[in-house]
């Protein structure tokens, strides 16, 4: 029997795309994926992928619906089109062909050019009806839950979250340099569900000479809500990535001592002895000569799986950024505060002396967070 | 036949709060009053304070009910405690007692030295029965529509509503002075809303040197709601007031040359010939002898009753009002735009140095308007 129903799909959907963002904190570098199995009306099987190597959505869905042996000519929703290659784990298509599934229907195409419409093709090919769901809406969420893997997948380079917090008239600290804290206790807890979902954390020496910060993610801070899906132990820590083109970072920072990975992007090597969970990646200076060429750094990360970056910087960093067009969101958090003219300025622009030439942006959302506002802007073309 | 159901005593109330909200851009300096007259359970008279000098809100909603011979027994509702005294028009207890009224409720009384409880006192002392609207939201907003008298007949300074335009760092011009226009049209519209329902726009001689504004409300550019009940002819302009320490104002201005009254406050007179419509307020300086001090400017304002200001100047002004402690509201409209460090700030604070000096904010409103942002912040205490 066919669940061909328009509402059903929406239905059986849109918990498929719930079940997909449980993975979020745990799948990177791999996509969000959910699955749905419904049989006479019933859900028979779910499942999300949970863990880069471990089974994908639809074999963690099929399992539990052949455990009750009503896989056979059921229907299964998945977010994205099935695998149909070989990775860490056998193809997804074998496995919904094997089960004797009827018929699948997908949120959207999978553009890793490894799979790219032949997992539907391979369903079609053995009999099975693939649908795409109807729904605009469902489709922009797909397409939402796994922004960074499909930007990476796009466009080979990954998808760049710019966060950066201030005042209302745009000020990050005082002319001393006093910055502790400027936004809430709410607001830096908001920052760490970021982190959380980022597959990096992209900062700059200048900050960590600065301020020493860890840049992990402290699951005592995370949201209650995501403590609960944000496994405390085999915790998954972003990877933290440190621009540090003058050899400025020590062994002895933070960002170096506290565990998890953390990558030193530098333009030569130095003498010092770096423990086994740094790596120095070696790059080519911009024209200029003097700084790390940024276009070419973001496509090193992409190349290295990295889907997703969360920048926390500085006014140098940021502007630099927003120049070379790489920014697709800005997280400004906007404390209820006038520090006034003398304190340190947001974002550094050279070259911008017009009106016509600024920035833009478009408002996405805006929420109280705390006492601090928090909004989400992305770039006009 | 008592009115006295307190869901009907809310009802009443909420549409007689409606009715002063109607007078709001003509009563100045007159508070905003709205009467709603009640016998058997319908409405038999309606009114509202249209212009200081005409009949207040009591009269013109006895006039109607009189019409229909209905006031004899009715209960009356009205926003503010009704007058007793001989203004420009006779008290309007007066008039509730002649017209044989049994019951009044009132929102709240009027701080107003001549009348403060005394109206109510009257109509006791004739047997009317006066009762205090029981919902402490009505009060709430009974307050709120007006703010400005109520601040100025409390505290005898009048209330300031400071507007600010910026980008999101909290730029409002460009290093080289180009400002038009940051914000979008939909803020700017916005801002004659404000204008219109304020008594008194207030600017210094540098933003009438470096942007000529005429500081007027321009009918045309109003919202179609508003434009309904702000009467084209016979338009109220708020009066212009410029501070003007230096005496740099001068008689082509357009802030001269347009039609309104405008004050200028200045520390000495000078020899050019002024207009009818412009006056001259000399003003001691502070106590470093180079500004007007604006405290005391204040207190001269609330003297010739205005009760609110609204405030467009630059980040000196913004500043210095903000220091001394009389600005009551912050409207901050932000454009979704990145100026960059060149730019200039939103706001001069000399002597702020340390974080725990900042100026402090509760956040009590976000809108979007056209692509901008506004925000309503009150200083905390």
């Amino acid at each position: 029997m066919h669940e061909n129903n328009i509402l059903h799909d929406k239905k059986y959907m849109a918990r498929a795309l719930e079940l997909a963002l449980l993975g979020r904190f745990t799948t990177a570098p791999n996509p969000n994926v959910g699955c749905v199995i419904v049989r006479e009306g019933k859900i028979v099987g779910e499942g999300y992928h949970v863990r880069a190597g471990e089974p994908h959505a639809e074999i963690n869905a099929l399992n539990k619906a052949k455990a009750k042996d009503e896989a056979r000519n059921a229907t299964v929703y998945v977010t994205l089109e099935p695998c149909c290659h070989t990775g860490r784990t056998p193809p997804c298509t074998d496995a919904l062909i094997a089960a004797g599934i009827k018929r699948v229907v997908v949120a959207m195409p999978d553009p890793n050019p490894q799979v790219s419409g032949r997992g539907i093709y391979q369903l079609q090919q053995a009999g099975i009806v693939v649908d795409y769901i109807g729904s605009t809406t469902i489709k922009a969420k797909a397409e939402d839950i796994n922004r960074g893997f499909l930007k990476r997948m796009r466009t080979r380079f990954p998808y760049l979250q710019l966060k950066m917090a201030a005042s209302l008239d745009g000020r990050t600290a005082m002319a001393s340099g006093e910055s502790q804290w400027i936004t809430s206790k709410e607001a830096r807890q908001d920052v760490q569900n970021f982190r959380a979902q980022s597959d990096a954390i992209l900062s700059t020496s200048a900050t960590i000479l600065a301020d020493n910060p860890a840049l992990t993610v402290r699951h005592g801070a995370l949201a209650t809500s995501v403590q609960k899906i944000y496994p405390k132990h085999g915790l998954r820590q972003p990877t933290r990535i440190i621009i540090d083109s003058c050899n400025r970072v020590m062994p002895c920072h933070r960002v170096i001592t506290e565990p998890g990975a953390c990558l030193l992007a530098r333009m030569t090597a130095d003498q010092q002895i770096w423990p086994d969970n740094i790596e120095q990646l070696f790059l080519p200076p911009s024209e200029e000569e003097k700084r790390i060429d940024l276009r070419l750094f973001m496509m090193e990360l992409s190349r290295r799986q990295i889907n997703s970056i969360w920048v926390e910087a500085g006014a140098t960093l940021a502007g630099a950024l927003l120049q070379i067009g790489v920014v697709d969101e800005l997280i400004l958090y906007l404390a209820p505060k006038l520090l006034g003219d003398n304190a340190r300025g947001l974002c550094v622009l050279p070259g911008i002396d017009k009106l016509n030439q600024a920035h833009n942006f478009t408002l996405q959302e805006v929420c109280q967070i705390g006492s601090d506002l928090r909004l989400r802007l992305t770039p006009n073309p």
